[in-house]
């Protein structure tokens, strides 16, 4: 057996519109590589950091290491793991930075041991890390980042995740305004209470999502991407969120919302060209703001994280 | 063409737990028949009503007239019908007799007719009717009633009604205890605003149920039939609510809930023979109350309105 794997660990998109904190999917354009190594030395140790964020080499201080250290406890192997993060995604972008970071270190331990534990156990670990960096323990970027694909975090005690099949012409265009939207603020915006009628609206479309999804009807995916519920809030936080989403929809694209907590906005569409076509009308509204931004065009990945 | 035709208009559950207001479901053992007779005198009659319970002959007055009156007035045939009712099931027992009602008629007459409508047209006119009955415009019975099976009603405005497929093995079981639920009152108890971890709840659940349907997973239906924000309200006006439920999970039924308004309750079971343990886990409940009562096990029905 290799005492050495590097894997590629894909950035995500969580909250997807109606699926507010419970849908993700996985992108495969944009993710971090590792490397994970097998020691005789006991232990989890970060031995190399690339990529310009000033992350922690400490264990219990980094993502990567706290969702290790979870899963080096519970399995108490007779080795120890170095761990090497050629950061990509950057932190803070709303596209599943640290949930990729979490989610690299237990798969790659998993892989060199034998696969002793299921992707669903795996994401238990990896939420460990994810809380680090997000104060609460989630998993609608672990999950696709594990499985690939769209997933949906069915529950989290008991965690139980579902894989939902979606279109092989499935693409995603995010827009990463480099502005801070705070996780705490992003909370903070949101209501306490909706009205029942809104909430009825949301699970009329995230039902239909659902069954677009397995019938890959793209106009269906359209007419259900909707979000009435979060949007109207957390939108606020975003500048330029209304402009980016308008142009987007008039080139094309099925629908979309804001990615994570933000500030990255993400859109679904048919086939690489539409979503070419929305990343150049995304551009357009952005380079006109003085606002740096970085823009991404995904297939959807069906197989989340992998051996490189 | 045949200028009369008998129908079987079928009894349907709406409400499906985590599917509140737009999720409902067709049953096969208990349902209108129908008498739908084109004439040479134009308008349309109601000529005949059998069974024990006082409706109205003026078409206008009934919903099943009211329905056919919708679709009449648009259409302007050269010819007029007449339509005899068995009214077979209950009013008031929150299992769609006002819905295969309004169906009935217009699915007869489009047969009739030669199918110039399509059945979400014909869920159009029979929505009319619906409202006559229920004072508000809804299709949660009729699309299952028209369509059969599981049907999402997406929205109203367009209407846009999903067929969701179902396992072959589903079967309902439905107590209806012989008392009145007032849809105002029903309507009257449910809060206006609802806490956003709970619609979360709600919809992680209805989208775990629309892809353990696709999929045929029992035992996620089982983990997805619950409703966090409508059965705490309306179980209260149903007596003996969380008895016959208890019992019936203890039994086998996968879930179950509220049917329509109540106050029948409704469960699902994977095959005949736990739905007939449910069936006497539920009559053993009533039995005791001394409340007179209708059980009811069905097959999903996916055919739905049918000529006989």
């Amino acid at each position: 057996m290799n005492n050495e794997i590097k894997i590629f660990s894909p950035a995500t998109v969580a909250n997807v519109a109606c699926g507010f904190d419970v849908l993700g999917f996985c992108l495969d354009s944009v993710g971090d590589e590792m490397v994970i190594r097998k020691t005789d030395k006991r232990g989890i140790y970060i031995t190399k950091i690339e990529g310009d964020f000033d992350l922690p080499y400490e264990a219990e201080l980094n993502v990567a290491g706290v969702s290790a250290l979870a899963m080096y406890n519970a399995l108490k192997p007779d080795c120890g793991f170095e761990i090497e993060i050629n950061k990509k995604i950057k932190p803070g972008s709303g596209i599943g930075s640290s949930a990729a970071s979490a989610v690299g270190s237990v798969f790659g331990m998993n892989e060199l041991l034998g696969r002793p534990y299921t992707k669903t156990q795996l994401t238990a670990f990896a939420v460990k890390g994810e809380a680090l960096a997000s104060k609460c323990e989630h998993a609608d970027n672990l999950a696709p980042a594990l499985f690939g694909g769209f997933t949906l975090v069915k529950s989290m005690m008991p965690l139980e995740i579902l894989e939902i099949p979606s279109p092989d012409d499935l693409y995603a265009t995010i827009i990463h305004p480099q502005i801070e939207v705070k996780t705490s603020e992003a909370r903070a915006i949101l209501p306490k209470e909706v009205s029942l009628t809104n909430a009825i609206t949301q699970w009329a479309n995230f039902g239909s999502l659902i069954h677009a999804l397995h019938t890959s009807d793209y106009s269906l995916i359209q007419k259900s991407l909707h979000d009435v519920i979060v949007e109207p809030y957390r939108s606020k936080l975003i500048p330029y969120y209304n402009e980016v989403k308008t142009e987007a929809l008039k080139v094309g694209a099925l629908g979309g919302g804001i990615s994570g907590s933000g500030p990255s906005i993400f859109t679904l569409s048919k086939g690489i060209e539409s979503a070419t076509k929305v990343a150049s009308s995304m551009k357009s509204v952005y380079s006109k703001t003085g606002i740096a931004f970085d823009i991404h065009i995904s297939k959807i990945n069906t197989e989340g994280v992998k051996v490189l």
